[in-house]
């Protein structure tokens, strides 16, 4: 009888869905383009797509999971997803196999191109709200580099009261997107300003600035040379240019460096190396890769090895997070983990559902600031 | 034995330059995605597009004229396109009939929704160009309007020195992007803060600040609910929340407004109405819509014509330009200042081959911005 309750039911489930979009009436979400009454957010977070296409022979919606559209007599294709989990998911729309950004969506650069997102409402995100508190700014500013010969973007998040406490100086956070990714990550994907304004007002973090810097410096990757390139970018053109346009307080215990994924790996390269310029460090959703990055881990733990009671000294927090085990990087953290442990490094680990996503490091920048610059 | 030559000429031409691509090496837009080898400009700037799509039936590049590219053996598409006129232009690429970003370009926000944009360099363009002089910010501030009550974004250009001269107050200029544009606009399809950095670095213009609102207050579009609400948010909420962050001359001799297109109009709506507010005013590619804002314009002459003794002791410049016979606001230009001229309204006119385009509206500003606050 369960058992037949069970097939009944998800014959409905599976019959019904798809029309969902026609019968029930969803949440625009705040992605959506203006005037772009698709996708909706169905309750429990099921998405419904339309999208016409009346020459096309096959629609997509990728959204990690690959979602085949159906088309319906006007050329209109839709689906209806799975209910899909909290916060900023990216997604593509796939037409005759070319993937495209969805012309319904905002844009954000990830994916190493301009790609959809859809921002899914939920009862915790109250941290990340937009509200009636002071706010601060997002500043958007061009520096030279004289390690890649060219103009670079580099976002700077100042906090409330910056403009009005001219003589006032503060801690700097530098903050490294993913790959694929850029300086745009954290100021529209991340939400960093509404994390930092509301953690601000509560007196939960101290106010600081938010650096949000570009690491793509043309070639290297995942190898030392990108690495390398820029953590000398970072000393050598991205510090001295906050220092010189902003009123920072200057010293180790006022500089912290975080980023996540391919950041995270920029962090541990320009970071453990640099305790002396960076006392607080966050990795999220990171870790040496096992295999590719093998040679970097070696050279890192045998560093940490010879020089444990330096960086135990410099290194006021050590802060190391994922997305659990459905995150890419778990299993790269968690080796990490077990050799800072066997080399008796101290760190603190904080995991968050979620995966390999930003709704996750959203959360991770909402745990970490406020352990900064205590 | 000319037609001879010129017949061969053209042959020639239509059977190599689609051939362009793969013979002749172009320029990478600064536009494209940093790992997108294609769009490429050729000489004399004929644009190659190359796009991977092998199950498509139909790929199209919309740059306001429509080109059908070719399919290749291994399923790229491409094209050389007729030359492209300098600087920002707007595209699309069309799959099967679905209109969308090219994946290879950054995406502006036009049309609507996130667009393609290719900038074309050329000779002239130096006053737009990075240069080694001091930066201002943009800045992106949240504030709350009182009238759509929501949160709604503003990009404001704090110019060089700001952050350095505490007691210093500015300027400000009022900007207004086009319809289906919003606040970003002049940020980025404008660079706004370059032609404002390089004309401050060359003593042309005054340190200012330049603020760049979105116009779209939710419906209304081109009739008088949507101006005269653009008009209160102006008056109630965005004037207000810059004098009170920002350090502002907070008088009429202080403030210009101008605007390009549907800004154009919103600008003749909030400017002309207002000069105790705006001694400058600047209408970019514009003009009342013969037919169907008669209504809106005739309560305007006839404001005029009672109130011409205040508006002309209040408006120190009245600047009104077109981008000549391909602009599609020409006639509707003319026709209003043919108006201006019957009811003895001062006015300056300029004009600037390129239709209506960002690459004239950059012109545009690039000439208003000295004129104002002497």
């Amino acid at each position: 009888m369960r058992v037949f309750i069970k097939i009944i039911w998800s014959i409905a489930v599976s019959v019904l869905i798809p029309f969902a979009g026609i019968c029930q009436s969803g949440i625009v979400p705040e992605t959506n383009m203006r005037s772009a009454k698709y996708p909706q957010i169905l309750p429990n977070h099921h998405v419904v797509f339309r999208i016409k296409a009346p020459d096309a022979k096959k629609v997509q919606i990728d959204l990690g999971k690959k979602y085949d559209l159906v088309k319906e007599a006007d050329g209109t294709w839709a689906t209806t997803t799975d209910s899909i989990s909290e916060g900023f998911h990216y997604y593509s729309l796939i037409v005759d196999g070319v993937t495209v950004a969805d012309p319904a969506s905002e844009s954000f650069y990830g994916m190493s191109r301009m790609a959809s997102g859809i921002e899914i409402p939920f009862a915790g995100g109250d941290y990340y709200a937009q509200k009636n508190v002071p706010h601060g700014d997002i500043r958007i500013k061009n520096y030279y580099s004289t390690i890649t010969k060219s103009w670079r973007k580099i976002y700077i998040y100042t906090p409330p009261g910056y403009d009005n406490n001219p003589t006032k100086k503060y801690p700097v956070l530098y903050i490294l997107h993913g790959g694929g990714e850029d300086e745009r990550g954290w100021a529209q994907q991340g939400k960093t300003d509404l994390i930092l304004d509301n953690l601000i007002a509560q007196q939960k973090a101290k106010p600081m600035l938010v650096v949000m810097p570009d690491f793509n410096m043309g070639g290297g990757g995942f190898g030392e040379e990108g690495l390398k390139a820029f953590a000398n970018e970072m000393k050598q053109n991205i510090i001295p240019f906050i220092q010189k346009n902003y009123r920072t307080l200057n010293n180790a215990g006022n500089r912290a460096l975080a980023g996540l994924s391919m950041g995270g790996i920029n962090t541990l390269y320009t970071g453990v190396y640099n305790t002396d310029l960076f006392s607080y460090l966050g990795v999220f959703s990171s870790g040496w890769i096992t295999g590719s990055q093998k040679d970097l881990a070696d050279a890192q733990y045998n560093y940490l090895q010879k020089n444990r009671a330096k960086v135990e000294k410099n290194l006021k927090l050590f802060w190391i997070s994922t997305g659990m085990k459905d995150d890419i990087a778990y299993n790269n953290c968690k080796v990490m983990l077990a050799k800072l442990d066997e080399l008796k490094i101290k760190y603190t680990y904080d995991e968050y559902p979620g995966g390999h996503t930003w709704p996750v490091w959203r959360n991770n920048l909402y745990k970490f600031a406020p352990l900064l610059f205590k």
